[in-house]
């Protein structure tokens, strides 16, 4: 085969059998986001380079797809600024566009620019693609789907609660039955940082408590030191690498470590009136888990900070979020705070086909096959096949006369459930003969029978 | 606004309203699509580039936008082959992926690529969107979505009758009451040729005769002379311009005038079958049109062509499609016929907004807005609110004790069509407040019938 054949690396073409189980996880996403007053909105695949830009970092500047600008692209370029070692500098002139890395950039560009037309709060949720020019490995790809909830123009923590509400919901109805909610807050970090006298280290500290679960202890107090936390600091750190018990008994214990620092106790403040909610309405399966080792990398959250994980399949995080202040401040608009989640599609699916869990019947594109045995037949069966069709039956018949056990492995490979045969001898008595394929069982009977036994099959 | 606000041009942002219509279309199309027993699939947005250009002609190639490869992408180029002049001849060295430009080139290549694993005939659909850098125009966008059905690996002509009635269905369903699905034969088109002594000319034939409709006969004819075919060759092609009275008729006419050429005649009787089904079942609302002028400009076509015009709204195709004998070839696999179809969703999108087609009451993200006047109240509700959402009607809680107007202001602009209000009165008397948006009207009472009245309105 050529290698125009192949498709390329961390992409994906998906057949009829994974699309079902994928458009499931979607479908349940979207339900769930819309029975609790989401609404949807779709922005375009590409942006203009620099709406994206700087802010992911250098590391996610360096994994955004530029698209060439089209035509002549390298007419606005100079000889002298064409140089093989120069790439970096030449994008600005030869690629205005680049490909969506993540939906949250191009959501506070979109409330921005959309800013006099959005009622606000403005909950949407956006189910859409993104590309990362990332090392493709095992989970991970470049072309991706990520399923965005946010609000914006609240503070109102009853949005975290219907957030919370969200995963659990969502998760709880594509099977999912032991499943944790972890739920920290940015300010309780900050806290920690004030109390080791090291409010300017936050971030250090954070990404170096973030991979305690991945690294463990030891190598996450050999890179605090390495960033220059002294011991003195670190002996204040370690305790709460041990927090442990009840919701309530862990923060008991940070109020009590955080006394002299507003902004923790502030911190946990948000985080109990969170849980508060929790003795009006209960959680259908998750579990709430406060971990203050929750950190989750990202600079911009200023508030809760999610993560959900199946305690039966080992994974890593199949769900994130948590409250940013300032999202949109990055294209002008101040004071906008936001409180948003992600589902993890592709690692959602993994969890599901590991545990089997998605349905046995998803719909598959036909319920029935009708049989050809030939033109005098086939002009027979149309009518009838569109009375299948009338009574919202997904129906085929087979294109040709083909031999009949070519027809039936078509079936078979379709996972078509019926198979209708009809013949002299059904034409005659204004019967049909219904195979059910997983039995092999079947019957001859009147079409409104047939129309009955295969509406409830 | 710095130039970041924006977004390309050509691209779009998709609001709420415009969403929920949007989406309504697709779900529609969808469902027929799977009714007749079409499977989805998806392919990746980026496909080598090698594997799309050369697909659509020189223009088409112009129209590709390419994907620069991650990273220092000039490292594989010389000092001499870095020319301002030289963008095009640049391509292969710093860009292997490319966008995809339609959905049939991706979906031959993975008929190609998946050959040992699909079921043939292979009934697939694929809604997904496509880019061109096309100049942007009214109704012209360079992101917008195709949905297309194909059958490949199939000769029957029933598969044309199923795609025609998928036209009728999805459309009739949208609400659309007068449209015309027009046929024509590529087979007709070349015994033409044949009979006026250029079949080496059928497509310069071709192209011109597709222009009829937006040029007029005279400047066809023109270009014709251009072309090269001289008066005696115009005298015989004219008549066919005049071509009128009922489909038989037409037909009887052309079987006249293409009485000695065997293709054109193969093309006759392949349409009279098509049409022939028509004895046996009837479509919904569709008027089918034989149309000898009809070529579509397309390359592959070889059997039959179809294209859809709404006949309220002057816009051009809405819909169109046709046979090709060997798609599969270009990578590799012989002797593949297909037959598909594409809906163009815009148009059909700028038809029903012209027409007024959308339902009034497409589900909007709520239902139900719960007024917030203040901690108290909003604890009594959850567990109600809680309660409209096992009930599936989508539900929300204001997320702040705003004001009235702004929250009244709020459901207003969302298009909610139940405002709840439950104050001290209400929480003493375990009943709610339900106004309706529409008429202003306001009434107390249980929380099981406002369930009720809110599930059935």
């Amino acid at each position: 085969m050529s290698k125009a054949l192949g498709i390329p690396k961390g992409m994906r073409d998906f057949s009829p059998q994974v699309m079902q189980k994928r458009n499931y996880i979607f479908e349940t996403i979207r339900s769930v986001f819309q029975l609790y007053g989401f609404e949807q909105i779709e922005t375009p695949a590409m942006e203009n380079r620099e709406t994206l830009t700087g802010k992911y970092g250098e590391e996610g500047d360096r994994l955004i797809f530029n698209v060439l600008n089209s035509g002549e692209f390298l007419s606005k370029t100079t000889e002298n600024e064409l140089n093989p070692s120069k790439s970096i500098s030449l994008l600005p002139k030869i690629a205005d566009k680049a490909l969506r890395y993540d939906l949250t950039v191009p959501f506070a560009r979109y409330v921005v620019q959309h800013q006099n037309e959005i009622s606000r709060p403005f909950k949407r949720f956006q189910i859409q693609s993104v590309w990362r020019a990332d090392r493709p490995q095992k989970g991970r790809y470049r072309e991706f789907f990520q399923c965005d909830a946010d609000i914006i123009g609240s503070n109102s923590l009853l949005n975290e609660l219907e957030l919370i509400q969200i995963f659990d919901e969502v998760l709880s109805n594509l099977g999912l039955s032991d499943f944790s909610i972890k739920i920290n807050n940015r300010k309780i970090l900050s806290g920690i940082a004030e109390v080791i006298g090291r409010p300017d280290q936050i971030v250090d500290l954070t990404i170096a408590i973030d991979k305690l679960d991945k690294i463990g202890k030891e190598n996450v107090l050999k890179e605090l030191q390495s960033k220059g936390f002294k011991d003195a600091d670190i002996t204040q750190i370690e305790p709460l690498f041990a927090l442990d018990g009840t919701n309530a008994e862990i923060l008991q214990m940070l109020e009590d470590y955080l006394k002299d620092s507003d902004i923790g106790l502030k911190g946990i403040e948000e985080l109990k009136e969170v849980l508060s909610y929790f003795n009006q309405i209960r959680l259908k399966r998750a579990k709430i888990e406060v971990d203050v080792t929750l950190a989750r990398g990202l600079d911009y959250y200023t508030g809760a900070i999610f993560e959900v994980i199946s305690n039966e399949v080992k994974m890593g995080s199949i769900c994130g979020g948590g409250r940013y202040d300032d999202l949109t401040g990055i294209f002008g608009l101040k004071d906008m705070s936001g409180v948003g989640i992600s589902f993890g599609a592709d690692r959602i699916y993994d969890v599901m086909e590991e545990l089997k869990l998605f349905p046995e019947k998803l719909i598959s594109s036909s319920q029935v096959l009708f049989v050809n045995f030939g033109k005098k037949e086939e002009l027979y069966i149309l009518p009838i096949l569109k009375q299948f069709r009338e009574n919202s039956i997904n129906a085929e018949l087979f294109p040709e006369a083909a031999k009949l056990a070519k027809q039936m492995k078509y079936a078979d490979k379709k996972q078509i459930p019926y198979v209708i045969l009809i013949g002299e001898e059904e034409m005659n008595n204004e019967t049909l003969t219904v195979k059910e394929m997983n039995s092999g069982h079947q019957d001859k009977m009147q079409i409104e029978d047939a129309l009955k036994r295969i509406a409830n099959g």
